[in-house]
């Protein structure tokens, strides 16, 4: 497997475009067009909050029900959630504006929307948006990078990954785009991930790998514990490699999964590294745990605790607070056999060994805590399981931009 | 009942003196001691967190095994958590102390500490403290005042309140004073509660009244999420109102329920509203639910989510937030049928009808989400349960305490 340039026009015969459609920001891109030049086989998973928005309710139709998808329209700053008969009708005049623009059928055009909860979407500026789009189209790295800056809402950066794989002789691509920086939680973020692929599989193969992945990477950040309405993984594949199709759990699928688990780990790390108003990617790893339900739980506990995540903030070694957040996660570990380690491109310290604080040197772990990606990894030393989750630090900034979001 | 001044010296036969010990703090009091001039029955609840501090270890030793408890030594600055043994041995020390100068048994005195995790506490310095505290008990309001302030970490203000009612012609009081103010969530707080009454009650109901009212109360409460290693309540009959003893669920129990309902409830509403940093007490009321425990769960994922805290901080009426937090709390309800208000000392404005935004007056809203208390009503209309939990506003000076609370 091979690193490359490139996001979701990276894989062949995929195209994006971009346009600045005035939905709600000023003097910015806000909508994302991706389209795939053949029908493609799709996969996706939606927030698991009761509250959902209608994109995510016509995506899930989408995927439950039509054979193929064929392009997907995105837009940022109106996020179409919780806006009843009215807003779901605009997922359906929206897929009849896109299959207008681009000679397809409807029921093959995805929707995607993220931002303010609660207003309803301006359709006329959507509409002009995909018509502008569509004759722009095209497969360069540039139009995949402008697709994914259009869908930013409070990210500060565009988030794009791609690999490259063999699959008997043929070579395979996987490229994804998302955003997410706000309302992220694991199960799922406030997050959209576009992730294409010229590989040839079973649909059922294509959705059990997506399913399976997000389990370890999107479902394993958390940037404030709130998890959004809109949250959307969708993983598009038009079979341009031309390998030999994938209909069983072999070693082409093995690899694809390592390739998609690569794409996605890379994707969901940027997000939680760009969480809203963040100075620092958190990691923390539970390693020695009984089970991995129990490492889950336990990472999880720790990167959503408000009182570590602004200790982080602080360069602040305040390990009790790691060692509380475990505690009432509700998975049973004996606090006094635990052992606590922080580690970053400074150097690694251990802070606890069996509970209790070791004579460690304040400076050196304030050191190790001031890097822009610190990782605490807490030994349980129960069996064998482990599990990583990804946050961020809680900053002055966090509380500002979401203070006043809506104005 | 009768709502009167005081706190933990109200009731009869109770004293209680503070001092500067200089635990961590300089020029402050950061020790308290309760005192009955006859042994009480005692009740307690404490911390869900599997991290348990010492002192909270010890305390559940002497409710269950102690036929009587007379005293009880608070500190703050050092939590006396994950301490070890040594940590332990210091509750046995303090105790061993206080029993000495009171002239009581050792399995008499209960323990008490809130600060620092991780730090052991300076026993000379304790003992020195319980020394210089017994000769000065008196039962003056001011005594069980100094005693509120002393046990004080980063709380703005002390917390006491104090009730009258009659039992069978006798005048019964109960008062109490708290502490809390970050590191807050249900099940329980980081938070030290202490209420004394004179009232004769058998030890079994005195516990059963203590372990139901706590569910409507401490636990109803957060500031941040996480739940602390050192969540004590104490509750301390000497019997001295010299009513005919409580041995059953009848007229008197009831009445005693509402008094101590009114203590807690008061001290927790006192906590949430000086929340670390938080410039307003944030109220949710779920109303027509389909049993308690679904509207429990509703009200406290609204009162934990950051992203509807920082929007109160903000005075924005952002109800997607709201919306977004009941429903992801896992509780099921239908998110169409849902109405929600805002209410404040300024007014009540219905801002969503059957899930969908009316069109209401922002100006108006933010006027009633400018208020020091203010309140979201969510009907969810599917029964005649009802739960009120109480939180406040994620704010720049939350992340300030936290960021550096340890120097």
């Amino acid at each position: 497997m091979k690193i490359i340039e490139g996001g979701v026009t990276a894989a062949k015969g995929f195209f994006a475009a971009s346009t600045a459609a005035g939905i709600k920001y000023k003097d910015r891109t806000d909508m994302a067009l991706i389209y795939s030049e053949t029908p493609c086989r799709v996969a996706g998973t939606f927030t698991t909050n009761i509250v959902k928005a209608a994109p995510v309710k016509w995506d899930q139709k989408i995927v439950r029900e039509s054979a193929y998808a064929q392009a997907v329209i995105v837009n940022s700053g109106i996020a179409n959630a919780c806006t009843g008969a009215e807003g779901y009708g605009y997922c359906q005049a929206t897929a009849d504006a896109a299959a207008e623009a681009l000679g397809i059928p409807a029921d093959s055009v995805l929707v995607a929307s993220t931002g303010v909860i609660g207003m309803q979407l301006p359709m006329d500026r959507l509409t002009d948006g995909i018509r502008a789009m569509a004759p722009k189209l095209d497969g360069s790295l540039e139009s995949g990078a402008g697709a994914a800056r259009a869908i930013m809402t409070t990210d500060t950066r565009q988030k794009e990954a791609a690999v490259q794989f063999e699959v008997g002789g043929r070579t395979v691509t996987v490229g994804g785009m998302c955003k997410g920086s706000g309302m992220i939680h694991p199960n799922m973020c406030t997050m959209l991930a576009f992730v294409t692929t010229d590989l040839v599989i079973s649909k059922e193969l294509l959705q059990e790998a997506l399913s399976e992945d997000i389990r370890d990477t999107y479902n394993m950040i958390s940037v404030d514990g709130d998890t959004s309405t809109n949250d959307t993984v969708l993983l598009l594949a038009n079979g341009q490699a031309g390998n030999a199709e994938i209909t069983e759990k072999n070693a082409d699928y093995e690899a694809f999964r390592q390739a998609l688990n690569t794409i996605n780990e890379t994707l969901a790390k940027k997000m939680a590294g760009d969480g809203e108003g963040c100075t620092a990617l958190f990691e923390v790893k539970i390693i020695g745990a009984e089970s991995k339900e129990q490492a889950v739980t336990l990472s999880k506990s720790v990167i959503t605790s408000n009182l570590t995540k602004a200790a982080i903030f602080g360069h602040d070694a305040n390990w009790g607070r790691i060692l509380c957040a475990m505690g009432y996660s509700r998975a049973l570990f004996d606090p006094e056999k635990v052992d606590l380690f922080f580690e970053s491109a400074a150097g690694k310290l251990q802070i606890i060994r069996d509970g209790v604080a070791l004579d460690y040197s304040e400076e050196e772990a304030t050191r190790i805590l001031s890097e822009p990606e610190v990782t605490a990894i807490a030994d349980v030393k129960m069996g064998d399981a482990s599990a990583t989750a990804w946050g961020c630090d809680l900053t002055f900034d966090y509380v500002k931009i979401n203070a006043d979001y809506r104005s």
